[in-house]
């Protein structure tokens, strides 16, 4: 089965974008001083039943090795440095004790690092996620809306749509826009149905388009992301994180007047909802293909950073 | 039941220990190109045993804020720097994109971080798991035995012996050393048994004994672990991977020339055993102790590095 | 001679610190737009004459070490890590090539670094240097006031008046503050005057204490520092930039509600004076007791960052 | 005066290279454990001299503003990360002290950081200047030729040879190599003559190479410098320290096996030579002209970095 992608939806205006941003939002439903937002779809029952997506015992990671050279895709390259190396075992001073040592840090966001981000990583008007004003997210550190939101972990029910697989293509080129209808083909295709409480994964193919490109792949030749008419789809099935081998948003969007990145902008801010970007996709969506089930156990376990934005991860999907 | 604690085992000498490292030795047992170590003990079947630990559905995180403040514990703070805060939200240059950035970085080891080691983070005379030379590990990176052996993540049965509370105390004070009979006594007054393939956690009540310390633990006043008779438990159990809210090891240890930590140097070097060290579990032994239950699912997924010592992690269990 | 430090001034009262503030305020002297406040001070003509100021050709550093491991001066460690080391001379893909490779990074203030604070690093009530407001400096960096004001260099004459020799003592104790009387005691000793456009170094011996009390120090046990009755002195004579073996202010102060450092508050932000905290004084001393001469040629220049409250510096005399 | 750049010199062989490394060799000149090198050619009577260079007491910073952001110049930015900004002017939690924090960091070599190279940067054949082995050079820092060779800083007499102004071209293009002739001629030219115990800086118009292309430049393109025919005159004349706007070889270099930068290999290892590479000369390029005088106290204090391979700096001319 495959989706035309010449039936493209209408590029909604900045006014359908605010009118979306009103009639999708969470503010308020989980209380005035909630910082989970959508996470609040997925509750302990789902994770119990999700306990039975574990199959085969098979585990996938869903992360990119830390990108430490630089790239188009990652003009800020994270940082390994090693403090002590084989050659310096005995710098600890511990007669005896011969270990090695090394540092790791990363700018958390971008197009490069698979990260999750938080509530707080994004504002509209001035207002984070349930009404939180920019200033809550000072330069020590968020007052609310923090990572810390996911500090016990995201364990669910995962399913991935391949948009990709199913529209027959290996990857979407571009800064294609996958649709509704993509999504709902992906879900008759596979036969799953995303949420309530579920963690979706879109695949748009962009390791693929960057293996067919000779291992280069520049965001500036586009990105391929959701439709915003996605939103409702998003919001009315309960999805409790988001997450893509892209940015969830296509690159560079549709184009409206300040609102470059819909599903980040709507999808974060109004619905509360958490989005993991730049995820590696290819493997789980081997291993979904060769058993022809698409659903798995997710999980996900950022740092505890405190007043933190987001935080690179490592997420695992267990078939 | 309790353990007394005078009932000290006698402390091995260094041929004692240097025995043990030969005879606990796994090199080559997988292979002469083995990374893995005891984590081999851990199979898909396993896994696959380990989904029924999910019963009630609650997730505990097992790892500590990310200490960007030093202390004694933790000497060399851990980074989380805003790049951009809520007043430089326009700061990335795109109309109507307000978002916020951060930076995190930690050193890896050490006794605050909550961290996983890779086997190429001890050597003993020069030699990693598996026999590979100190020189493998290199300034620029592990050429062997690094994280990246965890990259798909640790996903399993984990089990907590609480030894602090089967002993009927809030934690083993100063250097105290976890015996085998402590093991033992944890399993038969826990109702569980450790491994094969399991994730192996001794609670020494850390935690409660910073809290009882006005918050402040210096480890140079001691810290609790396991003592080196507890080593051929761990590799006849066939334990995947070794977690505490210690080290594992006692600090200062016991003593012995050129082995100051034999759970490092013969559990990471000769088994070939991952460690996860500084350990939040505090909350998991009350949710233990609430169930009477002492098993559940374990994951943990480091980040990719590549060519890294270990990495700051957030171990989750799922009750 | 020496002073009798029992003769100390009184205490100010919070009224006369904000008096003093707006009667040595210098914002607007130097134009709306002036980020240089008493750099102006030195002019081209002082630098001329301070050439005459190198007779021997001696350069003395006067900093310190880049203080990489934790201590209660410095507990945020700088960080050197070696990115390629003799082991990994290749790294770089250049056949023939051999090169070593490093990082080096610093938190700028602070208790341990030898720093320069920009004018940007202090407000009083809101405001900066010149009336900008707090908000100028943004979490993506100062829009004013920043380390570029000394982006150019700072090259005039130096002069260490060494209060701690003049007293008679190896080092000023505890929080003891340097009084007016201190500083035209030294001047009459040491034969020379300060200013105008002057560079004035203040000694108060604390690397002569740190070295008494074994190699360690802790701030907590009191730093020495200025009096806030030297502020008219500073403005007066035209002192373009001021440092100190401290931080110019004693630690703790003179205890007056909302004005904890004085010299920091009025002097960074109403005077405009660059301040140079934690320099290495004691082999400039011996250099000058030696000579009978305590001036010299004095040099700094920070890394050009923009938008930096200050920067790691390594001034040098040269006598 | 112009040069024929067409008359270039004939490429050596890696035998004429390996011959003069042999010839130029300062090794043991200085005693066996020497780490100044060619520096011990400036001494104080050199430096007294050069106060005499202070005409007009005009500074002019070397530097460029720490790249921050990704370039092709410098593809791994530096990090200045605000700890707290004026939103957070109160996060030090003494009551009324208002201040702003940072950091700042950055890999020390590369094409994009004016930096010094100390001579552990550099090995050939697995030795250092004076014979040290490439394992003095530890993943922990380097035990000998460390950037601490600078730690008194230089001061000296600086001499600009502007070889492109001299040759009658905004800037050298691609991979020029400037030759002997290009310095005798800028020599000539200016009325200056280089050392002993001098700084000589070598302009090839790099920066208004940048500007020319839209201030984007290249490295891939070519970066102009010394041809290896300039090292017996930079061994000869006594240069102290060489710095240019480029990294003083040509890059790519003259293609001969093994040794791919003559300058950084026969002058950093064998003569024992500290480079300052990208400088930015332009400023003082254009005050130079101005006066028609090529000669001025230089200045450079690089931090004080145990066991470092270099730092970036901000060297400044005194004219």
């Amino acid at each position: 089965m495959s989706v035309d992608s010449t039936d493209a939806p209408a590029t909604p205006s900045a006014a359908d974008l605010q009118a979306l941003f009103e009639r999708l939002s969470n503010w308020g439903r989980w209380g005035a001083d909630d910082e989970r937002g959508a996470l609040n779809h997925l509750t302990a029952e789902h994770r119990r039943a999700a306990a039975t997506e574990i199959v085969d015992g098979v585990t996938v990671s869903l992360a990119h090795d830390l990108p430490v050279r630089p790239s188009a895709e990652n003009p800020y390259p994270a940082h390994h440095h090693m403090l002590a190396a084989g050659d310096a075992r005995d710098s600890n001073g511990i007669p005896g004790y011969e270990a090695t040592r090394d540092y790791v840090g990363a700018h958390v966001h971008g197009l490069g690092v698979t990260h999750v981000d938080a509530l707080c990583h994004m504002m509209v008007a001035g207002r984070m996620y349930n009404g939180a004003p920019a200033s809550d997210v000072r330069s020590d550190g968020a007052l609310r809306n923090s990572v810390m939101a996911l500090a016990n972990g995201v364990v669910g029910r995962g399913v991935l749509l391949d948009v990709a697989a199913v529209r027959g293509v290996p990857y979407l080129d571009g800064n294609t826009a996958a649709t509704l209808a993509d999504l709902e083909a992906a879900e008759a295709a596979e036969g799953v149905r995303v949420g309530p409480g579920g963690i979706l994964l879109v695949g748009t193919g962009r390791d693929a388009r960057r293996a067919a490109h000779g291992g280069v792949l520049d965001p500036a030749a586009g990105m391929a992301g959701l439709h915003p008419e996605c939103l409702p789809f998003l919001h009315e099935r309960g999805v409790a994180v988001l997450g893509s081998d892209g940015i969830s948003d296509p690159m560079p969007g549709v184009g409206v007047a300040g609102w470059p990145f819909p599903i980040h902008q709507v999808g974060i801010t109004a619905i509360g909802l958490h989005l993991v970007d730049n995820m590696a996709l290819g493997a789980l969506a081997n291993e979904c293909a060769t058993r022809s089930r698409w659903s798995f156990l997710f999980t996900l376990a950022p740092l505890r950073v405190e007043g933190g934005t987001g935080c690179p991860v490592n997420p695992v999907a267990v078939l």
